[in-house]
């Protein structure tokens, strides 16, 4: 995959993809009055589909609706709401995530084996679904193919979010232009592997469907499964891929070229849209990039990224802008990974903040600037071997703790 | 080991075992003035001493100072500063620790291989040895087998801990009145298994050297090792205990009556103390106790109880004394541990919360009246075999993030 690759970004989200038509309003979901709640997005014609969902081991039921969808590799729309998760909810929740299907399937025409479900918000609550019937038909007389359209779908799947995660590219392939779009939302309950995260993406390259799995496996791997705000998984991590081909190349159904283009585009897309989510954490204040480098292996190197980016301690440390490189070693040392004080280096921003057991000579005050910056950049050298590994979190801050605390059960 | 036994708990925690006697004085490690920051303590006799350490692969220099001390099980005396860790300072650190065993050697009249030595604080600092060794003199002229003796120790181990640790008791052990008491310090940086916890124990009983490591082991197991504030672990962990034989005891060298009083009078102790580090974590306003049941192993039920104890989500739902109990049923269904939810039942306070997959009819007052209990009680029973485990944490608040943020480096 050529890493150098430039994408020229375009503002429409779900829609930017030709054939890709969305709307967002609301329907009383969220308690809030007005409160965008319910997202559709819809493609003019079939497309292939590959999902990938949560691993915890108690899915909601939108999530168990969608993997049977994605065993099919066809769909032709997607119906998500928010302020109900549709989570713990027995086989009512079954029935009501089938319900959703069929009202959008019924609204647009289609059959509702083509229609994709996602629910994100609070757990354990019936879904009021006269709200959600008249919402869906609300949306489908919103269909747009506008950036208007693309920018309510992505208003309409927030919770805790304070700002809309959408992102799109263009790029040549088979000497067609495609395009590749989509919208997020995240903000806490954020942990690899995927979390109460949502993510839709559209393009209208023609993709095999085994590439598409391919291509959407690889991309996640190095961006949404890199990702933790507080270590936690939710029971409705759903990130849907969808091609309708309307871009008009020749489909892409082996490795090549053109594979490795889309492929580069679409971890272009999930990187900036990962991102998103972490700089939009609950409460965050500062975006924190940890490279574990020469870990005995790769999984020793994860193990140490996430056991940093997951610490209390020095989520709190970077909040506080305090170069607590303490903190970080401590973390390393005791996470189980193989560990040596004495062949191991840590920088803050570049500058060197502990080398071979003891703390370096950097200045306290480079460490400080170091630590106060927006982006803060933390770079773990444990001199054991190749393994590397990158994990992107936030602080930890009291607004999180003010979120978290006074949410409302 | 008799579960039902009550001890008679007395106030003098390290200095009421016969013969002990012990100081704790200001002598400026700490920035604060006049802040306690060093503490003596000296058996009148050669004591058995038994020791557990932080499992970290960086551990500080102290640390290995006493890990080598206690496999030679003999002891007379301990030396403690709060204010620096004495931990990534390197070769000097080695030197510093065993000079810190020479003053207390010299000013006490022992060798320095019967001194243990024990440093809590902040991390890759030099130790300012010209205070210690004023300090280490002032302590023993101070040295006194008095309630204000013990007192003043436990004072002086404290850092952000907000009150003193200290806990006695008093038992028959073939036919001689026993005492064993001690004092410990924590607050933040608490995990399994132990974690930046310092922990002093004495005891009157004679013991053999096997027979007091076996106790130790067991009763840090269901206690010390129950207990978690924010995951991580230090570089300084330590917990030793001494026993002189003053009592004139049977010397207690084989399993038996004599070893399970003496082992249950033990683990009464650890687990006070252990319960009293939570109860003054960092921020805490909840005390929280995590009984997992049903798993298909301990090491399962382990898994679960300590990720939904470690959970920033779960904690601040504490915090708040909202009944969430869609947050600890995620993060048990997360954890990798076997989970169906079809068998799984939640209680907070005794009440049903969430079985077999929704939520219960118990009433949102009373749930939320069990959670806004000073000690809030979680039961998940699996459903799935015989394994149990308990954890004991606190929930995570604003000002956690206050202390911690603001600590500076």
């Amino acid at each position: 995959v050529p890493r150098t690759v430039r994408f020229r970004t375009a503002a429409a989200g779900v829609t930017a993809a030709k054939g890709f038509s969305a709307a967002g309003v609301p329907c009383g979901i969220k308690t809030k009055r007005n409160a965008p709640d319910l997202g559709l997005l819809l493609s003019d014609r079939p497309c292939v589909i590959a999902g990938l969902f949560t691993s915890i081991k108690a899915p909601a039921a939108p999530v168990q609706w969608d993997r049977a969808l994605c065993r099919r590799s066809i769909a032709r729309a997607v119906v998500v709401n928010s302020g109900n998760a549709n989570a713990c909810t027995g086989e009512r929740g079954d029935r009501d995530a089938a319900g959703m299907a069929i009202a959008a399937a019924d609204s647009l025409g289609l059959d509702p084996d083509q229609v994709a479900v996602a629910s994100t918000g609070i757990i354990g609550r019936p879904m009021p679904m006269d709200n959600v019937v008249a919402g869906i038909l609300d949306a489908a007389d919103r269909l747009s193919p506008d950036p208007a359209g693309a920018a309510a779908f992505a208003h309409a799947i927030m919770t805790t979010d304070t700002v809309e995660k959408t992102l799109a590219v263009r790029t040549v392939i088979g000497r067609r232009l495609v395009s590749l779009g989509g919208s997020c939302k995240g903000a806490g309950m954020i942990s690899p592997n995927l979390a109460t995260m949502l993510a839709f993406l559209t393009t209208d390259a023609a993709v095999s469907p085994a590439m598409l799995r391919r291509a959407l496996k690889a991309a996640v791997a190095r961006s949404f499964n890199c990702i933790t705000v507080d270590g936690d998984m939710s029971t409705n991590d759903t990130l849907l891929l969808l091609a309708n081909g309307a871009a008009g190349n020749p489909r892409i159904d082996r490795p090549g070229r053109a594979f490795d283009q889309f492929a580069a585009a679409l971890e272009f897309v999930c990187v900036r849209l990962a991102k998103s989510i972490v700089r939009d954490g609950e409460g965050a204040t500062r975006f924190v990039e940890i490279r574990v480098t020469g870990a005995r292996s790769d999984k020793d190197a994860r193990t140490v990224a996430r056991a940093i980016a997951n610490s209390p301690l020095v989520k709190c440390a970077v909040h506080g802008g305090d170069p607590n490189w303490g903190r970080i070693v401590c973390r390393a040392a005791g996470c189980g990974a193989a560990f040596d004080p004495a062949k191991t280096r840590l920088r803050l921003g570049g500058a060197l903040a502990y080398s071979r057991g003891l703390p370096a000579r950097t200045s306290l005050d480079r460490l400080q600037a170091a630590m106060k910056e927006k982006d803060v950049d933390i770079a773990l050298d444990l001199g054991l071997g190749r393994g590397t590994a990158t994990m992107w979190t936030c602080d930890l801050s009291r607004d999180y703790v003010k979120i978290n605390a006074d949410y409302h059960t």
